[in-house]
């Protein structure tokens, strides 16, 4: 059975997105076809403004709807810890813990040879431009514990040498609430090779 | 850490749909905040066309973009049998098997008395003239094998007493490539129930 053009279009363009396959998709666009009106029309204006209404921040890359992010242009926070992590998105993650207080420079993206993705498709450049130009203390090495994300990692500590600031990298081990019985060797090994001092207060 | 509104935004009415959490509206928020402008502008007609474009089919209340949908403007089909089915992705699925070669009902819902979804809210009056009206030789009720399917299709079966009309169910039993030891009692006695003999060819 043919289905209606806008119907196939609707599933055509969900099934784009990541993680949505043909069922989920066609489950959407019937969800959206039996409700209301409104609903369908918030979305479909919600979709547009994200595009014309996000702009990368000038600074970190991070998204923002200003200029500047409001990360990049509190002042109560250190300007002289930077935290580099891959994506937009990472930056709400880690603030979603709240711990951080410096600043973030996103990447957009990682060194992924296969795909063709050198250093300089990323922001590395302008991330060494900021310790040239700027005080920087600190750069934590926020990538993901992953190949792409190690070997950028590694990339961004060798460039660093002789800069004069201290780089770290986030610590891999198991994670809070893991299991040894579970874990994967080169995992149980990072977190052997990561191990801290016990620490008491008397 | 506030995030500008027009995220926001989107995270919520993704979050309105079906099956979608705060993780993945977030997700895919970022996917299409970074994605090509225009596919954010495809999606979004396409959203805005499905509901402005398809209406329900005047004889079945399927999906459709004419007032009679393909199935019911069909002289190929026999209209003289009406699949009952509960929503109109229903008719999709049972479509989609291509052994029904009969026309479609849709009642738009079922008999709720917990959500206050009474036979009047359904389109089981219409149901009931076309019997009156046409000549149905067959209603199949292929509502969802759960309490409100069950006592909807026992609902129809009862109004239908008298009508000089073949009322079936379609049946419950094992799903192909199940396993007895899994099987939930409840379906397992409906396949008892509904066993059939076996035929050989010679």
């Amino acid at each position: 059975m043919k289905r209606p053009a806008p119907v196939t279009e609707l599933i055509e363009e969900l099934k784009r997105l990541p993680g949505i396959g043909q069922k989920t998709a066609e489950r959407l666009s019937f969800y959206l076809m039996r409700g209301p009106k409104e609903q369908a029309e918030k979305l479909s204006r919600a979709v547009v403004n994200i595009k014309e209404k996000i702009v990368l921040c000038k600074n970190c890359h991070g998204i923002s709807d200003k200029e500047l992010c409001d990360i990049c242009s509190d002042t109560r926070r250190d300007h002289g810890v930077i935290c580099v992590v891959e994506e937009p998105y990472d930056v709400y993650v880690m603030e979603n813990i709240g711990d951080f207080k410096g600043e973030y420079h996103v990447l957009m993206g990682v060194i992924s040879p296969l795909d063709g993705i050198g250093p300089a498709d990323l922001t590395i450049g302008e991330l060494k431009a900021k310790t040239e130009t700027r005080e920087i203390k600190e750069i934590i090495l926020a990538t993901n514990p992953d190949m792409e994300g190690e070997s950028t990692a590694v990339f961004i500590a060798r460039m660093m040498k002789g800069c004069n600031v201290r780089v770290t990298r986030i610590a891999r081990g198991l994670p809070v609430g893991g299991d040894i019985e579970y874990a994967d060797p080169v995992t149980l090994s990072k977190s052997l090779e990561g191990r801290t001092e016990m620490k008491f207060s008397d």
